[in-house]
């Protein structure tokens, strides 16, 4: 595939603003990658969304066969691609090839998964109330409920996942299988494998004759593009994986709008995790090696990455910060995705070491080599009585460190808990016997959590229907909704109630013979009979 | 019951502020009802809310059977105060005995139905996915997900359901059966009512041995009150029916938190009605009979009522809005709940007065009575193109009036619904005949509303599972939740994952044996096997 550096607007190639241009980078050697992109105008954006609204007038009735047929075709697409696709971003983001393989399956594999969901139906919640034409003192009208789609949705593509969370990620599968049409605002530091994901989209659009509007591609650096996206009055909600600023930032821009509609913003998260006495005293060294590889994991650029471990200051906890600080200590570098997260990550452990009594293993890391995106990992330890004086160490730290927090007393360790802010996971480590009397630690971290995990790491996010991967603020903006697993397609639908309607002008979902087999709550009662 | 007009701060009558009072009304006098009350100060917010937290961390584990038993104790102990509440709210609203009786009973059905949902357990939508341990490339975890409660709800008491939108109202009874603690602002209107019924929760929450927290009143007249409650940084999601202005004064105080949180305000509708040319031919004057009582009832003062009318310009049209003119004119006066709300429906009907093009039959309304609250039905007339060129005419006008858009051309038809902002409701009046071709129009409707109505009336919400009280902005601000009905209950939980755990420290939701026989997706199928 040949990259022509335009925006994709509905069916048409576009580049209004083609006289003041970005590139992608690569970030090993700092050179630029053609060919050049173009920020939006508000113009593109508009057309893109005027297009995704006459395109949902179409796709809502969409049968839902034909959808899921039709993510099944993007999947196949992406894979289509082959080699390129991965040299492509392996360029723009310095990700090995071997994560990126993975991250392609699953990014397939969550299309495939939503394509399932579209196929079994039960996800538009269908629900009967038959009529009682002779209740008093009034008759009950027949009433019956399900979900239709929202309307246009805004996806941010995220710089950490430049394919399972960017233009054909989580929130494109899950807004696509819930019916919506898309206009995804590409990462401008990954544009090259935006585009080429998109045109895949676009070329599946087109195959399965929806309507262009289905699926739009803007390219932007700046802020402006995406604030033109959200204000749009045709949009109805917004997808982003990103920076808490970032996510604030969209989320004011929302409230200066005349309607209220919902900002999926997934942000920071330093993911704490406890480590009970004996689970220290009986694997500590394992639970060091195991926390290691969690917070180095992808040169640490996961939102589950664990950036805060709390422990009993005991011999136990010692022997385990002493192995994590030899690994840190001969830990080599990493390349981040691109510079700016080097001068955050940066920014984040020259915080951390003016701070007293917090002390400092690794991280020498120079001067970030030709491209200015090398990091090496740090592990930071300080007691209870520093981390309670200093909330800023609560804060995340974009990269590979983590701080250990050494309380004296089990009070510490509660006291320094609850003052966590909302967090996307929770891990605690402990042996059967500890976790006898810590029902007050599961409900603190529960609290502050979307999910809890109980010896293992945070790391690695399961994309299947039980998972939750959200949580309270600021870890997310919606604490009811997940951005991944099938689940996350409710973000995208709304209840939709018919009254008093004949058996053959309701859709098939909700006639009574249940032709189509799907769970619905009949007349109070959960069942997938006829 | 003595009345002591105080707030009921957790378990502690309270009136901080006892210099500064208001009292009830009786709107057919304009007296003054006795005791007086007085504003909520910030300390008397905060302290309700801080209980409300407090409370929360207990409440999240009780278990369900104990949960449903407290919502039917409430239910049981409105009925305990018999005739009582029905005289002191007939007092403070005008609404006659048969009218409060039916609503009394709506209220302690809706939350009987939810202690039936919270025993049912499957609001809870337990998931469970098993690990594969040997899975390749990656041994998948073990990950179930189940709905917690948010934390502290702030409910509003709407004034047009003294008991079924107030302290013991829809919003009441969905938090507290999705586990949360809750803190009404009463509504200012019915101060004796809302304290009647604050002081049976109350008891009901001692008798249960809740913690004390689980319920707060207070009250407040101007929007300091109401403000004060949702910029709380302790709450957790916003519970409110009444004017769009009233709505957008709360989204915009929480839009300047740090934390988003939900607010589900329900607001003004129009709901438009559409009479195809069959059923106005077939059956135009019971169709104009039906809508002048739904028009009328409870002087207008639902938030369903139809106050748009679209029909084709034709005899049969002429004909029955000669039947809704005729009944307008003999119709009698009706009080409304208070003064207030007379004001607005004359500067409302002030407004289509001055339009020129548009006519009126009945209003002829006088001083307004003694208490300055009568008021008369009133039935409008206009065309498409008068109707087009003034935007304002498709806003509410909260009383017993509508207005008759006649449409010379099935286009002018479907080019003003168009242009209709979100509603609550939509109604479709068509023989089989008519609807042959209404596709579009059935479209059209699906789109602006959240209840589609086919040859009924809109007023009259069931309380079902498959009710939708929902519906696009202004409507709701949130259009992906209802107000009324069993599936309300999800506005107040979110969804929680717990990896790794054993058996015996998972939730009895989410235990392999499902010893509470829920209906679970259990490795992606819906069961509700063990």
């Amino acid at each position: 595939m040949e990259l022509h550096g335009r925006h994709l607007i509905a069916d048409a190639p576009s580049a209004d603003a083609a006289d003041t241009t970005f590139t992608g980078v690569d970030p090993t050697t700092g050179d630029a990658l053609s060919p050049p992109y173009c920020d939006a105008t508000d113009a593109e954006v508009d057309r893109a969304l005027a297009a995704a609204e006459a395109a949902h007038s179409q796709l809502i009735d969409l049968d839902r066969e034909s959808r899921a047929k039709f993510l099944e075709a993007v999947a196949d697409g992406i894979m289509g691609l082959g080699d390129a696709l991965l040299e492509r971003a392996g360029k723009e983001t310095a990700l090995p090839a071997a994560r990126l393989t993975g991250e392609r399956g699953r990014t397939c594999a969550q299309l495939r998964q939503f394509a399932s969901v579209v196929r079994d139906g039960s996800h538009l919640e269908p629900r009967i109330d038959h009529a009682l034409p002779d209740r008093e003192p009034l008759p009950k009208p027949d009433v019956r409920q399900m979900h239709v789609p929202l309307g246009p949705v805004v996806v941010f593509g995220a710089s950490n996942f430049p394919l399972a969370f960017s233009v054909a990620g989580g929130d494109t599968a899950s807004a696509l299988a819930a019916g919506c049409p898309i206009v995804v605002k590409g990462h401008p530091n990954h544009p090259g494998t935006s585009e080429m994901v998109g045109r895949v989209i676009q070329s599946a659009v087109r195959a399965a004759g929806l309507p262009a509007g289905t699926f739009s591609l803007v390219h932007g650096r700046g802020h402006a593009v995406g604030l033109a996206m959200v204000k749009n009055p045709r949009t109805r909600a917004v997808g982003f994986t990103g920076s808490l600023s970032g996510g604030r930032a969209l989320i004011d821009a929302v409230a200066t709008r005349e309607d209220p509609i919902p900002v999926y913003a997934e942000m920071g998260s330093v993911n704490p995790v406890v480590i009970l006495p004996g689970a220290a005293s009986e694997r500590g060294e394992a639970i060091a090696n195991g926390l290691f590889g969690a917070v180095t994991l992808g040169v640490g650029q996961f939102c589950t990455n664990p950036g805060l471990v709390f422990a009993l200051d005991d011999e136990n906890t010692s022997a385990l910060v002493h192995r994590l600080e030899a690994l840190a200590a001969d830990a080599p570098d990493g390349t981040f995705l691109h510079a700016g997260i080097r001068t955050g990550y940066r920014a984040g452990c020259d915080r951390l070491d003016a701070v007293d009594g917090v002390a400092r293993s690794g991280r020498a890391d120079g001067d970030g080599g030709p491209g200015g995106a090398r990091a090496t990992p740090a592990v930071y330890t300080t007691d209870a009585a520093t981390f309670r004086d200093h909330p800023a160490l609560a804060e995340e730290v974009f990269g590979p460190s983590t701080l250990v927090v050494r309380c004296p007393h089990r009070d510490d360790l509660t006291a320094a808990l609850a003052t966590l802010s909302g967090q996307l996971t929770a891990t605690l480590h402990a042996t059967d016997a500890d976790l006898l009397g810590a029902g007050d630690l599961v409900a603190l971290l529960r609290d502050c959590s979307g999910r809890l995990v109980l010896n293992g790491f945070p790391t690695g996010v399961e994309v299947c229907p039980s998972m939750h991967h959200g949580g309270p603020w600021p870890a997310t903006s919606d604490v009811r909704t997940t951005s991944v697993g099938t689940a996350a397609v409710r973000r995208f639908l709304r209840p939709f109630c018919y009254q008093g309607f004949p058996q053959h002008l309701l859709p098939d979902e909700l006639k009574d013979g249940n032709p189509l087999g799907i769970m619905r709550l009949v007349d109070g009662a959960w069942t997938d009979d006829a």
